[in-house]
């Protein structure tokens, strides 16, 4: 497939700007000969108009026809074949075999909403039948309407043009426009063929999808800005999350931002745990903070324990498993400058001892950082929120606590994070539950003897949490629940039988679970 | 039950500040002799912190002791017995029939929350097992923490101190610290007293409620940007809401803000329905518009319709009910002048034509505003938005179509509202689907062949809609799922079973519906 640098608008290539960026390889620093547009203000509003017209078809469609549009758009994907990775590869540098799993997770969550939507439970209809001077209620969700997508760096597939947030959003009813990362912005291309592929195939209206590329904060302003966007979806930065929903907030009609900004995820180990494994521990840390050179929001970015001989220990293993680790290649230029900015500032702190790494490889031709050990104290921690933040790269933070006591302390100060994890023994049990519950109240996920990495898609995930590691902690972005930040309830009082939506009806002709008159049952009303 | 005029602060009384307001009786116009004191911001503080001290306890609480605990807070409320109702009356001027009902749906809704509880789906337990290189994920629904609530003027009871907000805050686990509306401040202790004697009974902590009085907007603004607050339930004006929200969003940790701030609950009358029923329908608008002296959120405060002959004398028919029609008494004088302030705003508009109305009645004892007929074009209220402002009293006004299409574009052009009805008759069935669809997309209720005033507390029932109307289109503040406002999702990641909550655990001891691996069942797993 040919790449055009251009803006996918409604299905039309457009570059109506001058102002263009290039691809570059994270591998070798050479930048790509293609120029990508910016989209200008005109092409923002284009496609958010589209979008809106297409809302007014789509909103109509039944869940079966958004079901065949969701696996025909997995479908054109796969249809991509080897060249989707390969031109990923040549802008990421995260390597075929990690881009052809990711790819096989992108085509299964949109093919996972499909099912849901054909199961059909998920509209949550609820009907309260008419009795003594009480009308009949009906209620079900609904789509919002146009939803802006910011597509994120470090997962070119699963959480960009064609991931988590676009296929929730599109699984919803929604109309999407996607502003592409301008990391990855052939790739960006190459999914917008195939949706816009699906689009045509299943004759959905066009605006259904368009894809804005740009390397400025002007196409991400001016789409969140715009009147008729009644959503936005982002995983990235707390800074760029945190402006997005200060646009949105302001705006004259507010709308709700469900931006995933990472977090440190914050790890507790037990002195039994290392005990009895201290050695299979450090290997599986230092598996989860290198892995994808340390780029997941999941990245495990602080480690509490106890002051111990056995914890030194630990801290030392750790410490020369990462140092013999070999150092992985960031994604690109902004995301180096980014990691060396953070533990640059959090180096000044007097409490942090560099143990390995803190600084850039700079004689290398990648985009490339030491694998970093840090450590300071529980009182630093408590003390200084600034020691909170997440280091995105290959970097982790011991907090070594004085004892039971000051660790107890220590996971109150914490903010909000997507994870937790505590490592123990099952002969803690007993004593361990007030811990498992202070570490609830900090995340959206909580895990016994694992590590945060690898979040699996499926219905019972939770990947979300307290700000900041998101700004609406009631909602997920990965699991099936990820599609209600993109629908409404809307209730039905006395509305006939033909004018109600086929979930509603007392036939229930989609054979769907139902909520009737405080039982749930698939029965007919 | 002798008052103090104190706040209430984790079940002490407590007057630290030295300005004070007096209850005034809307009947007369006399103020009470009774100083009530503002909080202090060292008063907001303390509930705060006691709210936060108070939820390390009951967030380990199961939903049955939560349950007792508010079929306690009933019991109490109505031990309160008349002396409640009398208060109430000389503070708002409701009567006490209406005030008799107001305060059996009070109760009824605590206690349709025990039951919620009791059932235990509404936990919304999700497991999914552990299978080839997946963990077990189990997750249900966590209190948030604690809550601030903002009580309304126009429902002293069921949106007040122990109203909807309350009660489904309390009901999903979170302490609550209420700011009384300063309309009904003793009626406001007295709802305390009972809600305190509930915490008593049941041993809960003192913090789990406070109770903050306030004329000014200081203790609500020192509330809303306290950091232990996770979460705002907030029923009144758009520009009070706003000012909650923007203050929520700036915090540093911003936290949702859940503001029902009212509309204009757009009724379109089809001209079959008013050649069927002309006069019925003009008898059930009048007794909604003029309910409650029109001090309700769903009242129907904009008529849409086709110009006609049919047309023209169903207006004069409903500007003569409006006449005929007793004036009735306004909550307080603050409401007076911002009915006052709005409709002399709105009759300043060249294309606005006062049929009757539009004037304080000077010469009154009471706060009082003559029953308001106004009418406008369709083009008016397209282009110019401030047209759709809510009057908060007996106000109503016709907007007169050009035709089909003129409705069909004015009705495009419509802001969010609470509700949507439309009057139709069945032999319209077939051509109406169209029209119904945009009013479903403006609104949280659709309405057939009714009346927007009257909202049912049932499960189905959706009490919200997009902004102006709320801060959060996609919640419900009346109904068994305005729970989840103040819940969010936790996921356990291969957590030992003797640490889940029994809602969670593989017997499902509490024997409730759970999605488990993709399948609705009350098996155990």
């Amino acid at each position: 497939m040919s790449l055009s640098g251009k803006n996918s608008i409604a299905g039309e290539l457009s570059a109506e700007g001058s102002d263009v960026f290039f691809s570059v390889d994270p591998r070798n620093k050479t930048t790509g000969s293609l120029p990508f547009y910016n989209a200008t203000r005109a092409e923002v509003d284009r496609a958010v108009n589209a979008a809106a017209a297409a809302f007014g078809e789509i909103r109509h469609y039944p869940s079966s026809k958004i079901a065949g549009f969701l696996d025909e758009a997995a479908e054109q994907i796969e249809a991509l074949g080897d060249d989707l990775l390969h031109t990923a590869d040549s802008e990421t540098g995260l390597g075929l075999p990690r881009l052809t799993g990711e790819r096989a997770r992108t085509t299964g969550q949109i093919r996972a909403f499909a099912n849901l939507l054909r199961e059909g439970a998920y509209l949550r209809a609820i009907i309260n039948t008419e009795g003594p001077g009480q009308p009949a209620i009906k209620q079900m969700q609904f789509p919002l309407g146009p939803v802006a997508v910011f597509a994120a760096s470090n997962f070119p597939f699963a959480f960009a043009v064609a991931g988590g947030d676009s296929a929730s959003a599109l699984a919803a009813g929604c109309p999407i426009v996607v502003k592409a990362h301008p990391g990855h912005p052939a790739t960006s291309e190459l999914f917008a063929g195939a949706i816009n592929a699906a689009v045509a195939a299943q004759g959905f209206p066009a605006g259904t999808f368009s894809l804005l590329q740009g390397n400025g904060i002007n196409v991400g302003q001016w789409l969140v800005a715009h009147e008729a966007i009644e959503a936005v979806g982002f995983t990235g930065s707390l800074r760029g999350g945190r402006a997005i929903y200060d646009a949105a907030s302001r705006r004259p009609r507010p709308i709700p931002v469900y931006a995933e900004m990472g977090s440190v995820n914050p790890v507790v180990i037990t002195q039994a745990a290392l005990a009895a494994r201290a050695d299979e521990i450090a290997d599986g840390l230092v598996g989860s903070v290198t892995m994808g050179t340390g780029q997941f929001c999941t990245n495990p970015g602080l480690i509490l324990l106890e002051d111990s001989g056995a914890s030194r220990d630990f801290i030392s293993a750790v410490t020369e498993k990462m140092e013999a680790a070999p150092a992985g290649i960031l994604l690109n230029e902004s995301i180096a400058a980014g990691l060396n900015s953070a533990v640059s500032d959090t180096v000044t702190h007097p409490q942090i001892e560099v143990l390995t790494g803190a600084e850039a490889i700079s004689e290398s031709d990648y985009f490339c950082y030491r694998n970093t050990v840090m450590q300071t104290t529980a009182a630093a921690i408590r003390n200084d929120d600034r020691l909170q933040v997440e280091h995105f790269g290959p970097v982790t933070l011991f907090v070594v606590c004085a004892g039971a006591e000051d660790l107890k302390s220590t996971v109150d100060a914490l903010e909000g994070n997507l994870t937790t994890t505590v490592h123990a023994e099952e002969s803690e049990l007993e004593s361990i539950g007030g811990l498992l519950h202070q570490l609830r109240e900090k995340a959206g996920r909580v895990i016994w003897n694992g590590f945060p990495t690898g979040v699996a898609v499926v219905h019972a995930m939770q990947h979300g949490g307290p700000y900041p590691a998101t700004t609406a902690p009631g909602t997920t972005s990965v699991g099936m629940n990820a599609i209600y930040r993109f629908m409404r309830p809307i209730a039905f009082q006395n509305v006939p039988e033909a004018l109600l939506p086929p979930a509603l009806q007392d036939a229930n002709p989609l054979g769907i679970l139902r909520l009737v008159d405080d039982v749930y049952t698939d029965e007919a009303v």
